[in-house]
């Protein structure tokens, strides 16, 4: 099989019946007809950075500086392993790598973007380093730094920005992960004392999985229920010496989570708090406060609406998780594209030599659309972090927009991790036997991002919380609603404004005005447009809300108990989520490719762009099917064009992988990857 | 939610157009009014043991008796590990667990079906034990034994049989996995000294992965090209001490495989051979010999049928790890069901309680599919062990039954694995963060399961198999052929028969007489009638073949040189392979189904049967609307039978995993699972 050459053209072995679009794309200079040799790598490699290009080469230079810790992750026990992620991480601190998201005044970067591009790149190398970073910069410092004030910032930034100060983010419980409001930790103002008194009052509400607190976490910001004089006023944080020279403070036991799965440098642990005295100042007060005398005040009278503000600040995690599982990914497809383009298999093109893997075509549809879908989830990211930067450094104040980050933020988290795992999962069987020796990097892929589908925020309910905004349109009542209130939100007052919205007729003719071909647009439009591809997304999106809103108020209106509504109804919801942040990734990726000059990067990535957009399709094609949105004969047409597709990224798959510029040191077992 | 209770009657919030089988489903009574509070869990475990009860209790017991073995896995350092699982291995086999393959006059049990019963019953624990088991008794004994004669039998079974004698099975090269025949290995005969002479002749021609390799093997079976006399006769089996003493023996390097992602109690490694001399009577010589003076001779003329018959041999390998990984699945789904059973998360039926995890419709629909699937995959296991057993027992001869045989092993082994892939991870994340924590399992049956996708066997490549075996009838020149030779064959002579063969009109013809409904059949059934649904799983696993058959006759007839045509047709047949294993998997469950009496068991049986069938139905629903023998409505109604499925299913959850018999002591944790 030729391997540098565009295939023959050969429509005539894909099934019958023919149509225009495979041939189309195997005929050199039809739209796809890119001049393949002359992929740029540094070009597209620019495109890629954007414009922290500066930032991802110092934490390249910093990850090459310390891939020891590659080795010293397998050969160290466990304690010298977390000892040593800890020093790293300490160093890295000092190159301002990891305080980029800090005001300038007391020591930080204050550039917001800066941070999540330094920590998506972060993720090329050891995961627990990564995971140690997010929790002392991003949950324990964001934490200071959103929720604290002045104060706060005085006391702790500078030395936390550092590593000299490290802390944890003691949010969850045993028995409480993703359902925070129930949190059974509870903190009790005593107005004579002035102070708050903090204690786990039921079994299962000691704090769990928290990062820094079995070995070197001095503080924690601590959540819990506030009471105040008999009153509960919900969840709020408060800083907590949990450590005093390296001995537990008193009245905090604290025990070591033990071996987990990965990540096993970053020291997870588990808090009991037994009455534990902090002074009145300790509450983290950017939004609610307690005074001397034990009045309880804040801005923000809706308790809801208030707890749901202060778990804003964590948008800023989810984006970085989100970015980490996709850099994660890049790591695990360039080895899997690698070993191909060296590993020989059968004769079966000729009997004298065996053919590369990567010209098989199974192997291509394992590895390419995994590919594509890599690349369009890292523009995907670009925007959400782009976002989240300019609601965090102020540029964009609207609540509205807001709300729509947290649900990008939180719909891109779930599916950039989910796609870790499938990729690197992927990337490991199609390197057969090597792919299990642990020096080639799957085994730290596969172990440390395991849990990224699962913390800050479990990605099934993540896309619940992106249903709950599409539902209510990012409504003002939207942040004020537990699960129960927002099925009972839906069936009420606003269904109709929801099946109004989502209208299939409105949506039909704003289709029409998109794609001006009548009623057959969906027949006649050519499966490469990426109008039709992103139309075909819009309306798999808005009939889903329309169908999840309708059978939610045909519950209601029945009489069922709304809990047991919602049950039956969650699969749908979950994925109408889906299809909106599926929608929402294949345009961010479209307003990329169309940002770009013509020339051979922008015809790249057009490639890969209609390999993810048919890709998703072809995935989900039995549901535009049943929808009658999808003729039988275009189905089949869409597999097809993704084999051709998949052949034309063949001859550039290389250079492909080369542009994520991930360091040859991150990839080890480098006589495996050639 | 009522959790003991069947569903109320609710069809309305379903999607229209409501038919009749959603309601059916949920009227108590109908076909599956199971009186499901009845499920006698001793009952249902009988079934599931079968034949082989006492075998399986014996190794539970086995299990409990080394069940500190978990821990040491995590405490011990690598090569303490592998010690102790070499203790564990020989203290096993004392029992007479590990040696039931073996005919009785060397210790043996003389039962291969019971040794299939018991090796994937040592699945519920540590699969480090599992694996050096494998290896002992499957791949380096079953080779003595199958490729060895009396000479060798009475040389070395005894010894190997009680562990007193470790030994290697050496056919992968670093440079050659699924490609046997290009191994680079290389044994001449001396007829001067009568003696072998092994050698890696090339980089990259070292034996790779071998399990008992880097510390404990004494002898391995060496797999080499053998050269006499200066010709080549293709690849042979020699026994080859390889270590004296606990020193590598002379001429041989061995180097340890070092860190893996899983397995660590298992010592695999690297063994090179520099010219090592073995006697005449180091061959294998059951399918062939060299005399004395140096005459090749052998029963099986065509070098390519012998080296199938001598790979047949690999079979009872397959199969091993096929139920190997569905056991592992038991384990996996087991606490993920009991943690749902336990953990509540958000309020959403009252305001006072929160929800089971179990009571959420999403949660139902990741795990009750893969708990069905589970079930369907150990009756079809059941079926190829008995067929496995009766071909080496003796009881079948005929060629073309084995090779059906080695067929169904390879797709079972590839739907297996992956299935044990899957439900691990998808019961990983359905515990949430405690699912990540080393102590519940889920960190070794991730690590640990991993490879058996790879190992005996890529899954592609078995799938490969299992579709040539189909393409070409099982031919008796099936075994004589590679890949190329498989594309000139399909595409040559036989390519009309097969087109015969799985002509759609016969096959029309046939699910007439199977569904006596008339042209309407795929309309009219009932979804729930298993005859629908297996005609529905023939008629695509027909079209597909006929479907592959053509295009590459299509492709070799314009002259694409067939290595090529192939490549791009993979995808096809790989999808035909599946479809094909898919339809063995639920007649399997069908058949057990079938043979048992009236009662709760059945009851719950058929259930799970309708939820896998109706799952496999679903996920490649676009393929039968594509192909016109599904209608959208129809489509739809399977959705929502498979969600009314899983509400029948959720009363019984927790005795169909009881039914297992997984012993508690492999859960651990168990206050995570309660």
């Amino acid at each position: 099989m030729a391997t540098d050459t565009a295939p023959p053209t050969d429509p005539a072995i894909e099934s019958a019946p023919e149509t225009g679009a495979a041939e189309q794309l195997e005929r050199p200079g039809g739209r796809h007809g890119l001049p393949q040799a002359e992929v740029d790598v540094a070009a597209l490699r620019a495109v890629l950075d954007g414009r922290y290009a500066e930032v991802r080469d110092l934490v390249r230079h910093n990850l090459v500086e310390y891939s020891s810790i590659l080795d010293e992750a397998e050969t160290l026990d466990r304690d010298a392993y977390r000892g040593r992620v800890k020093e790293v991480l300490v160093e890295m601190a000092a190159t301002g790598q990891t305080g980029m998201g800090f005001p300038e005044s007391y020591g930080g970067g204050g550039d917001v973007g800066a941070s999540f591009a330094a920590f998506e790149t972060l993720a090329f190398g050891d995961l627990s380093v990564l995971v140690k970073t997010g929790v002392q910069f991003g949950l324990f410092g964001g934490a200071i730094l959103h929720l604290g004030t002045e104060r706060h910032h005085e006391r702790y930034l500078e030395d936390l920005i550092t590593g000299k100060l490290l802390g944890c983010f003691a949010m969850t419980e045993t028995g409480h992960g993703s359902n925070v409001q129930a949190l059974g930790t509870v903190a009790t103002y005593d107005a004579e004392a002035r102070e708050f008194v903090i204690t786990t009052t039921e079994p299962d509400a000691n704090k769990d999985y928290i990062g820094n607190a079995a070995a070197h976490g001095e503080l924690a910001v601590v959540f819990a229920n506030l009471e105040v004089a008999g009153e509960r006023h919900g969840v709020h944080a408060f800083v907590v010496p949990i450590r005093v020279e390296g001995e537990p403070a008193p009245g905090v036991r604290i025990e070591d989570d033990g071996l987990k799965i990965g990540l096993n440098g970053v020291d997870n642990g588990k808090l009991w708090f037994d009455g534990v005295r902090v002074p009145r100042e300790a509450l983290l007060n950017r939004f609610a406060d307690v005074s001397e005398d034990g009045t309880y005040s804040s801005d923000i009278e809706n308790p809801n609406r208030r707890f749901f503000t202060m778990l804003g600040t964590l948008v800023q995690g989810r984006v970085c998780v989100g970015g980490a599982g996709i850099n994660a990914s890049k790591v695990a497809i360039a080895i899997a594209v690698r070993y191909a383009l060296k590993r020989r298999q059968f004769e079966a093109t000729s009997p004298d030599q065996e053919d590369l893997l990567l010209d098989y075509g199974q192997h291509q549809r394992r590895l390419f659309p995994l590919l594509a879908q890599t690349y369009a989830l890292h523009f995907a990211q670009e925007v959400v972090a782009q976002q989240c930067h300019e609601v965090f450094s102020g540029e964009r104040t609207d609540e509205k927009f807001r709300r729509e980050l947290e649900s990008r933020a939180a719909g891109t988290k779930a599916l950039g991790t989910w796609h870790a795992t499938r990729t690197i999962q992927e990337s490991r069987e199609a390197c057969g036997g090597a792919g299990y020796i642990a020096e080639n990097r799957f085994a730290a892929l596969k172990a440390d991002t395991d849990v990224f589908t699962t913390f800050e925020g479990d990605n099934t309910v993540l896309l619940q919380l992106v249903a709950k905004g599409l539902l209510t349109d990012y409504s003002s009542e939207f942040e004020e609603m537990d699960q129960l209130g927002m099925v009972r939100f839906v069936t009420g007052l606003a269904v109709e404004t929801v099946v109004e919205k989502t209208n299939v007729h409105k949506l039909l003719e704003r289709v029409r005005d998109l794609l001006p071909g009548g009623e057959q647009w969906d027949q006649e439009a050519g499966i490469l447009d990426t109008d039709y591809q992103l139309a075909m997304l819009r309306f798999r999106e808005e009939h889903m809300l329309a169908g999840v809103a309708r059978r939610l108020k045909r519950g209601i209106d029945q009489g069922m108990n709304p809990g047991q509504v919602f049950s039956r109804v969650q699969d749908h919801v979950i994925h109408a989520a889906r299809a909106h942040v599926e929608r929402l990734v294949v345009e961010a990726f479209a307003d990329k490719v169309a940002s770009l000059e013509d020339g051979s990067t922008k015809a790249a990535l057009g490639l890969l762009l209609d390999l993810h957009a048919l890709s998703v399709i072809e995935a989900d094609r039995a549901w535009w099917m049943e929808h009658g949105r999808l003729t039988t004969a275009r189905s089949k047409e869409i597999s097809r064009a993704i084999n051709s597709l998949c052949r034309r990224v063949r001859p550039v798959a290389r250079e492909l992988v080369d542009a994520f510029g991930v360091p040859e040191e991150m990839l080890r077992a480098r006589d495996l990857v050639g």
